[in-house]
């Protein structure tokens, strides 16, 4: 079995954007809209200031109090996204229940849209007219060309079918002429699909629910349901019986999870590029 | 084995949408982008002109020479989505190769575009922020409304992945809960994935596919593939063996057909309603 290290892949992939940072005469800046007060957001957002300073790409947070409402949100984010130095814009997600989701997302033009979330990008991603994959999508092709996973002609199985896994791994896996299967808690016999299937790509957040017994031998996985269970990042898969038949398997932590990260730096270079 | 009949639920569509005309003080307009010279594509011009007629919506074709530039087709249905006395725009496919369909699809703002296919259009109903679905769309929720067909939990496999059938049906069923397979022309086993399948929804062009032997006894058979050939429309179903098996199943003519185009008018009022 061979461990697909996103880690170091991330690293790999932080050396060529400095590189590319360095000989640019561009400033970049990544503009992180954070609502509300969450430790363990925070940290994930102190994390991505670290890479932007290790790349040279300036980190701008704008903080807002969790009782503002979703009016004013969209109204400071449309200002955010206009300020020209800003070259791209991410809404650190979760955000606060009273606030609905998409309509903060698709406060964030498709030009400026790092994380491919807002309906306009995502419309562009699917219509295949984005310059951008969503970062997970990004992520597994990242890992899929490093390790030479072809997709085309295989059998995927995808495990949720929520905005950030499922539906955007699904659109793009569909583009690559395989056969997709999409399972979602409504599936009654998801262990029938899950053991026919060449590659599986899970995003449900369900520690170690992927056993070894309910996949084949060969079996390519990609752990990409990242939890957390007394303070400890789990994925969904159960590594000690998954690593024994499978013949690539990504890690948690260290696998999808700093690709993902990675993803946001090059997609704001990608975008700002032009 | 019931045959699910789109032509008589679309007839019930027009009875409605008549009625809501009349009694609206509302003038409906449905603009026709139509480009080159086709003798079958101005026949179903032709088609929606009278249906137009019937139920009391002014379609107005838009005819362009083949040789016009995509820069220039593309001005003028600024022009004409601008121009508001059009309610809903479509560009009738297909257009002349030289031109790029989805540049000239995203012409059409979100607002008018009837047929859910410009980038925004698609966005917005890949992350639920679309008031109508694109047509194939509709018209198997309507068929699945008539007919009491649950797709909840359902199997579903979905063949082929054009913008037209496969992608947007495979948005919609991912929404619903469903297991989803999409089979493409690189799958290795179709015929096994047809077999274990509830729901068996194709839009493949090919005609007379699949036969009797690829489906399990009690299939629901939505056939949305329609293509010409000797003057003929045929599905990509083999009618008299699929028919043997299947508990549901559309005919080729007056199936899916009729109320896509049932559709177009029912979306062009939604969104004209607002």
């Amino acid at each position: 079995m061979i461990l697909m290290d996103g880690k170091a892949l991330a690293e790999k992939i932080y050396t060529e954007l400095h590189e590319e940072v360095s000989k640019s005469a561009k400033k970049y800046r990544l503009a992180v809209i954070l609502v509300g007060e969450n430790a363990v957001i925070e940290k994930f957002v102190e994390k991505k200031k670290k890479i932007g300073e290790h790349i040279g790409v300036d980190v701008r947070v704008y903080h807002f109090p969790e009782s503002i409402s979703a009016t004013e949100l969209r109204k400071r984010i449309a200002e955010i996204v206009h300020e020209e130095k800003n070259s791209g814009v991410i809404i650190q997600l979760p955000l606060p229940s009273h606030i609905e989701k998409q309509s903060i997302l698709n406060a964030v033009v498709p030009e400026k849209d790092v994380d491919v979330l807002s309906a306009r990008a995502v419309g562009n991603f699917s219509v295949g007219k984005s310059r951008v994959a969503p970062t997970v999508v990004g992520a597994i092709q990242e890992l899929f060309r490093e390790y030479k996973i072809d997709v085309k002609g295989k059998t995927v199985a995808i495990l949720g079918a929520g905005a950030l896994v499922g539906k955007p791994v699904a659109t793009w896996i569909l583009k690559e002429s395989s056969v997709v299967t999409v399972i979602t808690e409504e599936t009654k016999n998801p262990e029938g699909i899950l053991r026919g299937a060449d590659i599986i790509i899970s995003g449900i957040g369900k520690p170690g629910y992927i056993t070894g017994d309910m996949v084949k031998d060969g079996v390519v996985v990609v752990d990409a349901g990242t939890s957390e269970s007394e303070g400890k990042i789990r994925g969904d898969v159960d590594f000690d019986s998954v690593s024994k038949k499978a013949s690539y398997l990504t890690p948690v932590p260290g696998g999808i999870g700093p690709l993902t990260v990675a993803m946001i730096f090059k997609n704001l270079l990608a975008l700002a590029r032009r």
